[in-house]
Order: C-alpha cells, then sequence, then structure tokens
C-alpha cells in the first residue's frame, strides 16, 4: 500500500493555451512537449487503514492548505478508480526550480498519479495514467511519457479521447535545452487566470485556435525528419502567438520582463551569426533555449553574459514516469 | 510661387495598422491621435519656370535619392492639381528626433503638402489637405490639424472619403505626453513592411479589424468626456493589440526592446501607487507615456531613473498645419 515514482516536468514546443473544461482539464488545442531529465518531483504515496486523514508534506514540509486541498482533491479520483477511502500519506519532493519558471505541477500530479495508483496496485496502462493526470494538472498528462510528446486534445466531454503519447523516445534525438532564469518579480496572473481570460476575451484567440494545429502538424514533421531548424522556427513562432493572445486580453496580459526581450533580441543575434538557438517562453517570464548539442557550450555563455540573467541550467530529453520499489 | 508651412507630428492612441490601398494609401482601419507641439517639419517650397529639375534639401543637406524621389511623386501629384510641369526646390528642417521614434513622415509631407499647394495658388479646404496629405504618407493626413484628430478610414476605393477632422482642439484638453527615448538598435522592418506582413500572414488581423473601431468610439467618448483615465486604459490596450497582430505574423515582428517592457511595467507600478499614467508604443521600441500635467513632473523624473531610458521629451497637444508669409 505504499509506493514511490518520479516524474520529470515537460515544456512545451506547442502550447497549450486555454480550457474547454475547467473541471476535466480539457484543453481547447493539442499540444507538443520536451520531457527534460534534469527537473523532476519524487513522491510517495501511502495508503493505511491507521490513516485519520490526508496529509501532504512538500519538501519535507506540511503543505499550505491550497497546496493540500488540490492534491487531496485528485486523490479523490484515485480513491474512486479502486474502490477505497483509505486517506493517505504523501510525501514530494519537488526538484523543479519555482523561479525557472517550469510549471512543478506537471511533474508532481504525474508523480503523485503514478505513485497513488501503484500503492492501491490498479494497473493503468500509460495511456489511463496520462488520463489520471491530466486531471490534476493539464500538462501533467505529457510528463507520463519521455522524450517528444503529443497531447491529443479530443473531442468527447469526459475527456476519455483526451490524453498524451509519446511521438518519439528521449533516445532517439538529443537536443539542448537551456533555462534561462531571469531576474524577475512573480507573476501576477497565474495561467489557470491567464488561460481563462485569454478564452474569455482576446479577439486573437479563434486565431490561435486556427493556427495551433497546423503548427503541431509542422511540428511532428519536423521532429521526425530530425530538422532542427525547422522545429525552431515552428516553436518560436508559437510562443510569440500564444503570447500575443494575451496582449490582446482584457486588461492585457504580458508576462514578459525585461530580460526576456533581451534574451530574444540575443537569440537571434546568434541566429545572424550562424548560430541555430530558438527560444520558447512558458506563461511568465523566463525563457528556455533549444539549440543543438554541438552548440550548447556556445550558448550557455553568451546567455549568462547578458545583464538580466541569473542562472542558466542545461537539460536534455528525459525519461517518463520511474517507479522506486 | 514660393510658400513656407509648418506642420507638427501626431501620435496615434488607436492605432492605423494596415492599408487596404499601398498607392493611395488607404488604410484597413480609422485611427486617433493627438498633434504634438513639439516635435514639427517646415518646409519651403519654391516653384519657378527655370529650374530643369526638382531638387530635395533636408536639414540643409541634399536629400538622399530614395527620400528625394518620395517627395517627387508627391510632387507630381500637387502638379497634376495645379495644372503645371514647374519644377520645384524644396527645403525642409526636420525637428522631429528619429531616434525618437516619431514618424517624420507625418510632419513631413503635411507640411509638403500645404507648402506646396500654397505656393501654386491652389486653394484646398483642410479636408481637401488632408486627403493630400494622406497620399505622401498615411499618418500625415492627420498632422493638418490640431488637437485630437480623427483619420475616418473611408470605404471609397478611390479615397475621397480617407481624411482627417479634427474632434477636440488642442485648447480644450491639456493632458502630458512624454517621449522616452531608449538605448535602443535601428528597427530591423520598416512600418510599411510591417503592415503588409500583418495584413497578408497574422491570423491575429482580422480579431485587430474587428476590435479597433470599438476602441475609436470608446475613445471619442473618452475624450468628449475628459475622461482621462478611460482614455488611458483603451490607448494602452489599443497598443498593445497591435503589438500582438505582429507577433502572430509569419514571420513575427518584435519592435518592443527590453527597455520598452521595462517602461511598461513602471507605468504599470505607478499606476498601483495612484498615478495616472498611460502608454503608447508605435511600430518601434520607443514609448510615449501620456499623463495628466499635475503628474507631468513625477512621472517625467520617475522615467528618468530607468536604466535604458535616454532622454525624456515633455509634449502637450499642438497646433494644426501653419504657414509662414
Amino acid at each position: 500500500m505504499k509506493a514511490t515514482a518520479i516524474a520529470n516536468t515537460n515544456i512545451a514546443l506547442i502550447k497549450y493555451w486555454g480550457k474547454r473544461d475547467e473541471t476535466l482539464f480539457l484543453p481547447m488545442n493539442s499540444s507538443l512537449s520536451i520531457t527534460l531529465d534534469s527537473f523532476f518531483t519524487v513522491t510517495t504515496v501511502e495508503f493505511c487503514k491507521n490513516f485519520d486523514k490526508d496529509v501532504f508534506f512538500l519538501n519535507e514540509l506540511q503543505a499550505t492548505d491550497k497546496e493540500s486541498n488540490k492534491v487531496f482533491i485528485f486523490l479523490n479520483k484515485v480513491r474512486d478508480l479502486a474502490g477505497t477511502n483509505l486517506h493517505a500519506r504523501i510525501c514530494s519532493e519537488n526538484r523543479v526550480p519555482t523561479a525557472a519558471g517550469f510549471a512543478s505541477s506537471a511533474s508532481g500530479f504525474a508523480a503523485l498519479a503514478a505513485a497513488a495508483t501503484r500503492a492501491l496496485e490498479l494497473q493503468l496502462s500509460e495511456k489511463e495514467l496520462s488520463m489520471l493526470a491530466r486531471q490534476g494538472s493539464g500538462s501533467a498528462c505529457r510528463s507520463v511519457y519521455g522524450g517528444f510528446v503529443e497531447w491529443q486534445k479530443g473531442i468527447q466531454i469526459d475527456g476519455k479521447d483526451s490524453f498524451a503519447k509519446q511521438i518519439l523516445s528521449e533516445k532517439s534525438w538529443d537536443i539542448s535545452i537551456l533555462s534561462v532564469l531571469l531576474v524577475a518579480e512573480p507573476k501576477k496572473v497565474s495561467s489557470t487566470e491567464g488561460m481563462k481570460r485569454t478564452v474569455k476575451t482576446s479577439p486573437f484567440y479563434s486565431g490561435w485556435l486556427s493556427t495551433v494545429e497546423k503548427d503541431l502538424e509542422e511540428a511532428k514533421e519536423a521532429i521526425s525528419s530530425r530538422d532542427f531548424e525547422k522545429l525552431g522556427i515552428i516553436v518560436e513562432a508559437n510562443a510569440m502567438k500564444m503570447h500575443a493572445t494575451m496582449l490582446g486580453a482584457n486588461p492585457p496580459i504580458l508576462y514578459w520582463q525585461k530580460g526576456s526581450i533581451d534574451v530574444i533580441h540575443h537569440i537571434h543575434k546568434l541566429r545572424s551569426e550562424g548560430i541555430y538557438a530558438y527560444f520558447t517562453i512558458d506563461a511568465g517570464p523566463n525563457v528556455k533555449v533549444l539549440c543543438l548539442p554541438k552548440d550548447e557550450k556556445i550558448v550557455y555563455e553568451s546567455l549568462l553574459s547578458l545583464t538580466d540573467v541569473q542562472e542558466v541550467i542545461i537539460c536534455h530529453p528525459g525519461s517518463g514516469i520511474k517507479y522506486l520499489e
């Protein structure tokens, strides 16, 4: 009745932006990500008939009520699946620097889904696990798999066709992902709120939806043919479009800080010098830079030379969920 | 056969972005501007039967072929109106810092249209002069008038209903416009090219068109009721939307530099402290800040404290075209 799972976080190359169902975490569009090797969550879940309530420890401290409630609500879904009402003790360790702008919720809910179902001896397929993790945090459904992963949005209202699948293993194509930590203030608008406001008020949201599936197809073609330059151009343009939809929201949402713009122009400068680096930015100020492993060192050092850059962490494609016995 | 005219430049509060006719300078949407008192062009035009060709001096130097050709082509339209083929000598002095990101073409073509028609003793109404100036540079049609000016896009293919008109005199409402000059590189994509690419490739352009006329109506209401806060919010959101349409272009266009973002966040911070300042940004990195005259000094000084700010120039609403006898 006890299990431990490790899940890596992932970064979206084709962005997930907007929910069609807030409760089931069903997305308006399909998305595509790389699971990373350096940022992960380790979670141990133990069910026991002697526990009189759920408890959740995050990084060895009792979690806040807000954090705990999200986890306990998710746990109810797992208990429903197993037909049990046992309470649980959950210990999570996040090796995802929050300041890096990586959503620890992706690795967090993937690890939780895996550990909790394993502890209750539920035999879920990866697809079922992906669907379950999605109901904790949308992007968590992608962290079930390693390498390059697609989340098919699905069209059913029950979400039974909305899950992720691997499109290329982490061992099949090595690229470098540099996570650039900027000197930046905490973001004022959460992703959930940002998505909601964008879908509801931005005149650009229909333009986003009308082009994102094409971006996804082209990105998959680029991955399939290992065409890094083609992939980079699509990824960059897709990130720009996501941020543009938010600038059209009412009131406008601007996640970028001055350092974000500095990195963007720096990447363009690198390309003009023949170094194929590309950026993507999630709903926050921090920038992730993609390049080929052969250029990793020069890109890394040049990024560190920028005034507003605090730290650069190098990642590579990582594996899907693993269990510790 | 000689006349001198002065025209002030203007800054768009509701942006002109996209042409429906490249030759006649017909816009896709209506726009609204303030004519400024501090940046202007003085132009003298002299026609003479002894001149064997057109010559154009800009800031006391013979202009480049590219600059001259635009002016001579425009002059042909004036000559057509007057039924003459006399050559001309044109001397222009631009008091518009190019680095400020103000289009000197607005004041430039307004002054040229006024001086050239006056020199040929054409009796044009302001409306006719606005339509003529428009054919040199779209935004020049607004610089014919002082104060708050609306450019009605018109719907006719010959452009006879596309001209500007004053909606409020410069004497009726004083506001402060601070032009913030940033440490920035020259822009790589011209406004003309930027507009063209956006109209042709951005999935957001239809969203722009579907909301800009409403922005314009609300801005006019705010001006009519002297509601500065309401005006500021619309102006800021409209600028964000214009830049968002470009981020959606293929390839994306990003006119902002890191200093631009710094000023944006700074303005938001000022507002959170109760100082009603708002920004707008044209197709370039530089930011213009609007505030009430009572807050002018504090906004000015706080902007100067930002790292990437080189200079801040304070303007107020200025007059329309004037002639020097």
